[in-house]
C-alpha cells in the first residue's frame, strides 16, 4: 500500500481549495468569521457514524454531501441563509487518497451549490468506523429565527416535500422485498432520496417571514409533529390523505400497509415540518412556489396536547413506534 | 444492565443544565446567537478519539475537560474570548449513565469556569471509540485576531507557561522509567499536565492587543515553530536555556537527554507561541503579568526560512522528528 498521505497534504491538496475566506487557507489555527450586521446567527452541529447514519460502501460523495446537508436541513427550517461550516474528519487507517479525493469533489459542489464554504476543522485518525461531523452556521434577520416552539392554536401544519422516501428507500436498500411493486425507476429514485437528502434551503426565506414555527424532519413525521407540538404546548390534527406522498411511495405502501407506517415514522426525510397562522397561509404557499418548494397543507394547530392522524376513512391512526432513534 | 438512557433524557438531564441562552434548553433544532456588535467570530473545531488523543480508562470529566480545553487554547492563541461550543459525543454502546454524569460535570464546571456556555450539538452512538468535538466560537475586537501569519523579521518570540510537561506525562504513562529521578508531586504534575491542559484564555488580551502572530502549542514546540515561520515566511533563532521548563521537566530531561527531544517536539502543550514587536514587548509583557500568565522570551524572528534552537553551548540542535502527529 501507498505511503499514508499526511494531514497537512490531505488539507492542502482536498479541503483548502473549499475552504472560503473565512478558513484563511486552513493554515490557522481557527477561522475569522465577521458576522453579518444587522443578523443573528443559527448555528446547528449533527454527527455522522458509519454503519450507524450511512453504510460504510456508500459513495465517498454521498457521504459528504449527506453530513453537509443533514445540517443545511436544521438550518433551512429555522428560517436561516446558510454562511460556512467548520468539518471533523476521523478516518480508519485503511482509508485511501483516491477515497478522499471523491469525498472533497462531493464535498466542495456542495459547498458551492449552497453558498455555504468551509471554514476550518480537524482531521484525525480513527481505529473505529469512519466518523464525521459538520458544524454549520447560518444567519437569518434579527428576530427572525422560526422557533420550534411558535406553532399556536389555530395554525394551519405544512410539510415541504414528500413523505416517507428515505425510509422506504433504506427499507428496500435492506431487504429486496416489495421491490416487485416498483419500476426500476421508483427503486432507484426511493434509494436515493435516502443516500441524497435535499435540503430545503430555497424554504428558508419563506419560513423566515411566515412560519410561526418549524422543525426540519429527520426521524419521522409522525414523532417530529409530536416533538414540535410538545415544545410549542400545543396539540395537532392531521390527515393522511394530505400527507405528501411520491409515486413511489405512494405505490408501495398500497402494496404493503406495513410500508405505510414505515413512511410516516421512519427516519431521513429532511423535509421540513412549519406551522402557519392562517392569515399567513397565502403568502407562505406563494412564497414557497417562488421558491420552487413543493409545500402540502397536513392539518392543524388545536389547543392541547397529543397528536391524532386521521385515515381516509377518518379514523386515528396507531403506530407501534411514532419515531426513528439511531441513538 | 439497566436499560439504556434515551437521547433526549440523556440531553434533558446532563446537557441541557450546561447550556446558555443561545441553546434554547437544547430542545431546538439549533442555537440562536446574537454576535456581539462589533467584534469579529472566531471558530475552532477539535476532535478527540479514545486511544488515539487520550486514553479510555481516563476519568469522564478529564475526557471533557480536554475536549472542551484544546479548543479554548485555540481561541486564546487567537486574542479571542470564549463565547460557547458545540459539541458532538458519540458514545460505545456500553456506556453507563454514570459516566455521562461524570462527563457532564466536568464539562459544566469548564463552561463556567471559561464563560463558555453550551450552544448544541449532536448525541450519536457507535460501533467504535468514544468519538467527541468541539466546536468553539469565541470573539475578538473587529480586525485584531492574531494569525499564525503575523510574524515579523525583529520581532520577539514568546511561549507561555512551561514546554514539555505533558509530552513527558505521557511517556511516564506509558513507561515509568525515568520517574525514579522524580519525587511523587513532580510526576503526578507531569501527568496532570496531559490529562488536564490549561488553556492560556487569561492571556487572550494581551495577545489581541500586543502580539503580531500567535499559535497554539499543540503538537510540539519546534514543529509548531517550524510551522508559524512558514506561515508568516520568516526563521526563526530560540535558545534552548531560554525555555522554560518546569522543576519536574528540568530534572527528568537533565537525567535522560532524550525525554528533552521529547519535551520540545512531543504534543499536548496547550501553551501560546507569540511573536511580539519590539515595541511592543514590555507592554505585552505587563499584560501577561497581569492576567497571571508567565510568559518567557526564548528568541527572535529572522529574515529568511527554518528555524534554530541552540543549546547552552551555542550549537544548533537536532531533532529526528520535529513534531507530534496523532493523525
Amino acid at each position: 500500500m501507498a505511503e499514508r498521505i499526511s494531514e497537512d497534504d490531505l488539507i492542502a491538496r482536498y479541503l483548502a481549495p473549499i475552504a472560503g475566506a473565512a478558513g484563511l487557507r486552513l493554515v490557522d489555527d481557527a477561522a475569522l468569521f465577521a458576522p453579518p450586521a444587522g443578523r443573528d446567527l443559527v448555528l446547528t452541529k449533527d454527527a455522522l457514524v458509519a454503519g450507524v447514519h450511512f453504510f460504510p460502501e456508500d459513495a465517498p460523495d454521498d457521504i459528504a454531501r449527506k453530513a453537509l446537508r443533514v445540517n443545511l436541513s436544521d438550518l433551512a427550517a429555522k428560517g436561516a441563509r446558510p454562511e460556512g461550516f467548520l468539518l471533523a474528519l476521523a478516518l480508519p487507517a485503511d482509508f485511501s487518497e483516491s477515497w478522499i479525493a471523491r469525498f472533497a469533489q462531493g464535498l466542495g459542489e456542495d459547498a458551492r451549490a449552497y453558498a455555504c464554504a468551509l471554514f476550518g476543522g480537524d482531521t484525525v485518525s480513527t481505529p473505529g468506523p469512519l466518523t464525521l461531523s459538520i458544524t454549520a452556521l447560518g444567519s437569518v434577520e434579527q428576530g427572525r429565527m422560526v422557533l420550534r416552539s411558535g406553532a399556536r392554536a389555530g395554525d394551519a401544519l405544512y410539510v415541504s416535500g414528500t413523505i416517507g422516501d428515505a425510509a422506504l428507500g433504506l427499507r428496500l436498500r435492506r431487504d429486496t422485498s416489495g421491490s416487485e411493486q416498483l419500476t426500476r425507476e421508483e427503486s432507484a429514485f426511493l434509494l436515493r432520496r435516502y443516500l441524497r437528502p435535499e435540503p430545503r434551503v430555497a424554504l428558508a426565506e419563506a419560513l423566515a417571514r411566515h412560519a410561526s414555527g418549524a422543525m426540519d424532519v429527520s426521524d419521522g413525521l409522525v414523532g417530529d409533529l409530536a416533538k414540535m407540538m410538545r415544545a410549542s404546548a400545543v396539540a395537532a390534527q392531521a390527515r393522511l390523505p394530505a400527507i405528501p406522498l411520491s409515486a413511489a411511495a405512494r405505490r408501495l405502501t398500497a402494496a404493503r400497509p406495513e410500508a405505510l407506517a414505515a413512511a410516516l415514522t421512519g427516519g431521513d426525510d429532511y423535509e421540513i415540518l412549519a406551522s402557519v397562522p392562517q392569515d399567513a397561509c397565502v403568502a407562505f404557499e406563494d412564497a414557497a412556489r417562488a421558491a420552487g418548494v413543493a409545500v402540502a397543507r397536513i392539518g392543524s394547530v388545536q389547543a392541547g396536547e397529543g397528536v391524532v392522524i386521521t385515515d381516509a376513512a377518518g379514523a386515528a391512526m396507531r403506530f407501534a413506534q411514532s419515531s426513528y432513534s439511531h441513538f
